[in-house]
């Protein structure tokens, strides 16, 4: 199959007519759509498939007992209303690259892996990465299990309805340590490329970032009877915080957004009795995104106390600076510059991915390739086929430079 | 039945467990449950028992036929995890307003009924007084078909899963010139009955009120990726106008209240493409309800396109101030004050109720019972015994004073 015909076989899957974006949420039937797609790939070349105690996907060329595998990959699943590039084009271009260096006639040295994992995005469950995290570690059984979605369902329960046993999650060392590297392409989500006149780039490093759960709670009371003096209306500190966090984002040079809300009861004529706001933040460094954190919270208590309102703050997830392995970046700058005086822009990124929770583990990479408003996250994400192409050559080049003869 | 034994039958139906408040949206099961406690409440009673077009309960006492009937009741649908009082206390108090005549002896000159309005909070269509609206005539049969829940179910698909037939829909001027008086008894949902120290008092006017859907559009992005100068959040300008309709209610000695949100894609990473927020405003005159809302409307606009933001605002309900029957008011004051000198206070409201809607058709009036926290539309709404018993009594004195020799 070439690129064309598989992207255009994904297309259909979880997608909204709605709002024309994606809704493959993890141990959704969407996502299992995604995930036979994955298979029948895999299968259809011959690969070796198998499925991971965390419900992460594999394909094998060559036998990974061998170790010092070489894996690609991404993974299949959205935010809400997300784009068709997010992940999918990740893996995607995997098979994409596989197939043209069969078409080149390379020799294999090293096994050469692909991979989709779960639940990348957390839109279910509220974590990012949790395929990657269970299997490096960094998320517990015991917190596995007490992730729930909006109808109270759990993580484990989620996989078990789709058919995956859950009493097998855990970490999974002895399939770490046989990769000797990990290359991940994905559009890239931000328009540096497109300032740069790129079609492709290197990630240097992954912001620090975080996700902060703040509960204003106020009373809940009529809309219409309820004197101003009288109320603890939640919304006027959450307002007030949605703007602090704005200016305290300007103020560091990192980003800053309340983009998700819960509110009870919720109705019109109704002091809310609960605002629930969720702030994601990054920064280029550490020092930075706490400075933003830490004047967000005060702001927040300052107008809570103000309101006759309790806020509480809960750090939800938080993932520090990643800087992708010095040695494996050159050799891919070394690869994709042909020997010749290119050089292949190198980029940080304020988005986190799979190949960020492993990189604690394993030598490990990424690829961008361009996306020219650099709008993702939503339906309107986009990348020229031109540009996917170049991505599919670079992916193949980084392969063969890094496992074949 | 007594009041007490009454009022313990309706507290378990629709009542969360979560949250302790009701749940009693139109034409769900919780209703349904309401409902049929009101037709074995009348059938009970020996009273005639009809539910009207528009799927309003209605129990009789004598045959409405005869004319200048003598209307009470109110409604037992909640708003999202309401409190047991609002609405409720209204029906409860009729059926032993009407046992204490019997016990009283009185002889009848006029027809009796006790209603139960459908759909009086709009929690689930978002149009307060539905039932009431309907048979008045204030909302036409093409508009119920446009009201839509959450899950995009229509009023009268909802109507017909419950087993109304929805083609019956329509106003009813018929049954409602039969009427001669409404008298809806009402916990109070402020604290000036506790202030004056009164268990009981009589509704001057309802202040004009209504509903404003504030829609801010901006551009769904990737909340990690796109710097801030590139963002169209619609959050930012949506929390500066929650912030502004507070100042221009405080100008305005008026009130309003975003307590409804609904935000698109609503993901913890995703700046948001919409934000829809819902405005509620009250005020004693017209003229201070118009400046509440030019100046809501003003700042919006000016905050949206201050972030490139695009907002569009809708009315989505209005109803103008409502001065109850000057003549009904005074004979219910002369039979309350019992031909003595107490007087009975009389109160202005920011809440709506379906006697507003009626009075523009009927003599109308309403009695308040105290509520001494003045909380309302929550799970801690409440009154006390004594002071429910003393609304039950006042109710009886006026229809033995309306209706009866």
């Amino acid at each position: 199959m070439t690129f064309h015909s598989m992207w255009a076989e994904l297309l259909p899957l979880g997608r909204s007519s709605a709002s024309g974006g994606y809704r493959r949420f993890a141990w959704t039937g969407a996502d299992a759509d995604c995930r036979a797609w994955f298979e029948q790939q895999a299968r259809g070349r011959g690969l070796a498939y198998e499925t991971d105690r965390n419900g992460n996907q594999w394909a094998w060329l060559g036998d990974p007992a061998h170790g010092d595998a070489v894996v690609t990959g991404s993974h299949l699943d959205s935010v809400p209303d997300g784009g068709a590039f997010d992940g999918p084009l990740g893996v995607v271009s995997a098979f994409a690259a596989l197939d043209e260096l069969r078409h080149r006639g390379v020799r294999f040295t090293r096994p050469v892996g692909i991979v989709n994992f779960g639940d990348e995005e957390g839109a279910r469950f509220g974590l990012a990465c949790a395929g990657s995290r269970l299997t490096a570690g960094l998320l517990t059984v015991e917190q596995a299990h007490r992730l729930t979605d909006a109808q109270g369902i759990t993580l484990p329960q989620a996989m078990e309805a789709a058919g995956h046993d859950p009493d097998a999650l855990g970490p999974d060392p002895e399939r770490l340590d046989r990769i000797g590297a990990f290359v991940e392409l994905h559009v890239e989500q931000g328009r540096a490329l497109d300032l740069s006149g790129d079609p492709v780039g290197i990630a240097g490093a992954i912001w620090p970032h975080g996700r902060w759960r703040f509960d204003f709670r106020g009373e809940a009371n009529h809309a219409g009877t309820t004197r101003l003096a009288d109320r603890r209306d939640p919304m006027l500190p959450y307002a007030e915080t949605v703007l602090a966090a704005r200016r305290e984002a300007e103020l560091a040079g990192a980003v800053a957004t309340f983009g998700k809300i819960a509110v009870e009861p919720n109705g019109v004529n109704a002091i809310p009795s609960l605002v629930r706001g969720w702030l994601d933040s990054r920064a280029a460094d550490q020092e930075s995104l706490d400075a933003v954190v830490a004047g967000v919270r005060k702001a927040a208590r300052e107008y809570a106390d103000a309101h006759g309102v309790d806020v509480d703050v809960e750090r939800e997830s938080f993932t520090p600076v990643v800087a992708f392995d010095q040695a494996l970046r050159d050799e891919l700058a070394r690869i994709l510059g042909g020997g010749t005086d290119l050089t292949v822009p190198v980029l940080g990124t304020g988005a986190g991915h799979d190949a960020g929770i492993l990189s604690g583990r394993v030598p490990t990479a990424m690829l961008f390739v361009r996306n020219p408003t650099g709008v993702s996250h939503s339906p309107a994400e986009f990348a020229a086929e031109d540009d996917c192409v170049a991505g599919v050559t670079a992916l193949a080049d980084a392969l063969e430079g890094l496992a074949c003869t």
